[in-house]
């Protein structure tokens, strides 16, 4: 273990995660790397949430995005967990989130780094990063996510670092490490094409901030990999038939635009669907590798992947990790402010795939909440990615849990993305394509096209009434919420 | 006149207004000049207008932003217009939209070019742009505006050039013409600072296409100037107040980062308060600029401008057009894709000040809706630069219509900026600065700080009920939009 410590006089700071988890003190902001839940804090974070068991003690913990093994529900479960930003999806934390209990600031993955550089947020006391070895210079080798733990190299005042043995030493040169120059003087940053690489192999750490070593061999929590179903290959279907289409009309060629995708099903679903189609030379300029991306590669659709973190099942990550003489230049691992900055993306042109919890007739979306109130995980980088994407495309099912839900909606009741952001959406009904169409003419579009059946009816008398009364966008503001409300009385939006 | 066309054989196209007029046909799509009231068509599109009174003809109508001269008025008037985009600020245009009549698209200012160039939307079949002349390689050089006529100049099958000879020909110069590369072959725009000047001095156009010229010599429609009152001087001493206090803390220095001020009273109010600051070497990146500038680069305080157009009183554009030699190294007009970009908003560090029509208590933001469904004017360039800034500012007063209007709200009617890209809110009450809170600490501290006093009580008791009930985004959905039915019923916000 201790040869992952190329820097000798770096060796002394060997410790146990008890011992180093007693260089945070109550108040401090923490930031670890972890970007869905690839690269994340396997034993700190872990024993911090022991200690504030017995122990009165609230951090300000900021990551790259979601950690694994259920740590953050450890920490919220155990009071330790004053705010937490930018990104979570653990079930014990969101719990907490919508009691009050813990803070959370949900924010664009693109801006958490540049928030702290900026002096927006307070700066980060500690930072607890899991790297692959510490290089002779100090540097360090960062795992099977990047996310923000370049700024908070950069910023904390003090660093533990987690070496994780069960990472292959050989992901040196797998990260491209970059971090844009502070205001006035920042400048141009040179990515014209998903495989540019810009920046140096290691992340720059001035040795002096090391207050702590500990060592792991715990292997990030696997993804859970969802089968395409009946639902996810309907919308697949109507995505790869849309994309043919656009190619026909000479709008694209078949090897499309770099591709984002949001993690989850539906992305799978999408993914997979390339696999048996005419589409080659597919690109990636994304936030997060998933099995379906490494799949993509292994069948030659896809050539090249850029992302954040690689998120994938027990097999995936042994396939990739265990060969990556056959992975290497064709991915790269990037800081989450460069995987998901704007002008990136609007330059390198992507075609962005996002999830939606629902949508409105006007193509407003609601990426976030239940209800309106109610957080499920975050916005995550789906708004970095839908403003500035060549196209937006957002997705979800027509309706769920026995069609009780309808997730096209007269008005979502929490927007994250404004129509001006949503080209096409897509349910297992069907696609609308938005573009070029006034408010009045995409209601029409996505009742035509996306509604669930048992909603159609009322979805459409809706947009009837409302429509009589006027307006740009016209609305019946004493009932548009109306669909939500009967939800939470009776359990259904249908009439009774 | 005929020495404004410098391209020998182009001066047979030389016709009338309503000679040019008859190139145009129903159904056709327009791409036109002008932005604010900048550089606009002053005589093909009013003898559109006058055609369409007696003749069946529709088009869909693109311009950079709004038209002068009541423009949009005559030609919604004689219902020339089938769809209009991407903004507008004419209230005859827009009461035809709010009917249904006229179909509007509100896009980003950024974005139309991009659309066009992606084949989002329908490519244009005419251009109507105005020059100050044409060069004797068919090159035009506009005029106080650029907005999106480099694109409608590269895209659309024939051209109408309308020569305005009150533009001094000097202007040359003062317009810096990029066009990014189509995709998947994008390069970096080199834009470092708001003086980077990184093209040519003319738009290129194909003289083949040149259709018919017609002369002119109207001026632009004058902005009305509202001199500071006792609400927007108060707005704006709070704004100053917070850029010293950020100085202070090290956060900014005393040349702050280049600003962006959207159009208006607050907007002025704001630049004006600068002059007797100890703000020294100001930089604006912006889309217009308006008296204020001019008057900053008199008193020796703002050192350089960049936007897409001039938009000033009769005074002040006598005063810099008449006076070119003095300003020529002052400022710079670009593309609006280029002034609006997301990526040099965010390599810039932009300061971006933008009006609300109203916020709601989580710092979602509303800028283009009355009651949820009638358009004001439409979200211009505020999105491209709230979601990239630096600092995202949003400005409005906190109660209007001798009170009776409150503009904090439980719940935005209509959502165009998220909680996530507003920062700092401000009204004549207070500054909140929301940076670093979780939405239950931005809602007090919203209510706390920028509520007008007769509404106080009342929000305070929504978000603690709503609190009660829990949720990240604490809200009582029955209740959301009582404020803005209530106004529509009684004619009051207030409860009787």
């Amino acid at each position: 273990m201790l040869e992952r410590i190329r820097l000798e006089r770096l060796k002394e700071k060997v410790t146990t995660a008890e011992e180093a988890v007693k260089l945070i003190e109550d108040g401090m902001v923490v930031g670890s790397s972890g970007f869905t839940k690839a690269g994340d804090s396997k034993v700190v974070l872990p024993a911090l949430a022991e200690r504030a068991k017995t122990e009165n003690i609230k951090i300000t913990l900021m990551t790259g995005a979601s950690l694994g093994h259920g740590t953050d529900g450890k920490l919220a479960e155990a009071g330790a967990l004053k705010k937490r930003m930018p990104f979570q999806v653990d079930p014990v934390l969101r719990s907490k989130i919508n009691s009050g209990e813990v803070l959370f600031i949900d924010q664009h993955l693109s801006e958490s780094a540049e928030l702290l550089h900026n002096k927006n947020l307070p700066n980060v006391d500690i930072a607890v990063i899991e790297v692959a070895y510490i290089d002779r210079d100090g540097s360090i080798v960062p795992t099977t996510s990047v996310g923000n733990s370049v700024t908070f190299a950069a910023l904390a005042k003090k660093v533990i670092l987690e070496v994780n043995s069960s990472i292959p030493e050989d992901v040196y040169g797998i990260h491209d490490i970059y971090q844009a120059e502070d205001y006035p003087h920042r400048n141009v940053i040179p990515i014209v094409a998903p495989w540019n690489k810009i920046g140096r192999k290691t992340i720059p750490l001035n040795p002096d901030k090391v207050a702590a070593i500990v060592f792991t061999d715990k292997h990030d929590s696997p993804a859970d990999i969802a089968e395409p179903d009946e639902k996810t290959s309907a919308i697949a279907k109507h995505i790869l038939e849309f994309f043919e289409e656009e190619v026909r009309l000479g709008h694209l060629t078949d090897r499309l635009l770099p591709i984002q995708a949001g993690i989850g099903k539906v992305a799978n679903a999408v993914l997979t669907g390339f696999k048996h189609s005419n589409f080659y030379d597919l690109t990636m300029f994304s936030e997060v590798l998933q099995d379906s991306t490494f799949d993509l590669i292994d069948a030659g659709k896809l050539s090249f992947a850029s992302a954040s973190s690689v998120t994938v099942s027990a097999e995936c990550y042994d396939r990739v990790f265990g060969n990556l003489q056959r992975y290497r230049d064709k991915f790269v691992l990037r800081p989450q402010n460069i995987s998901n900055t704007p002008g990136l993306i609007r330059r390198l042109g992507i075609i962005a795939i996002n999830t939606a919890i629902e949508f409105d007739i006007y193509g407003n979306v609601n990426s976030t909440h239940l209800g309106g109130t109610k957080i499920m995980n975050g916005i995550g980088g789906s708004g970095d990615f839908a403003r500035n994407a060549y196209l937006s495309v957002f997705v979800t099912q027509a309706a769920s849990k026995e069609n009780k839900i309808s997730h096209i909606l007269p008005m979502v009741s929490h927007t994250d993305h404004t129509e001006h952001d949503v080209d096409i959406l897509v349910t297992d009904i069907g696609l609308a394509d938005l573009r070029g169409l006034a408010p009045r003419e995409r209601a029409q579009k996505i009742i035509d096209n996306c509604v669930h059946p048992d909603y159609k009816e009322e979805l459409q008398s809706y947009f009837d009434r409302a429509r009589e009364r006027g307006g740009h966008t016209p609305h019946l503001l004493e009932e548009a919420f109306s669909w939500h409300i009967r939800f939470n009385e009776t359990g259904s939006m249908k009439k009774a």
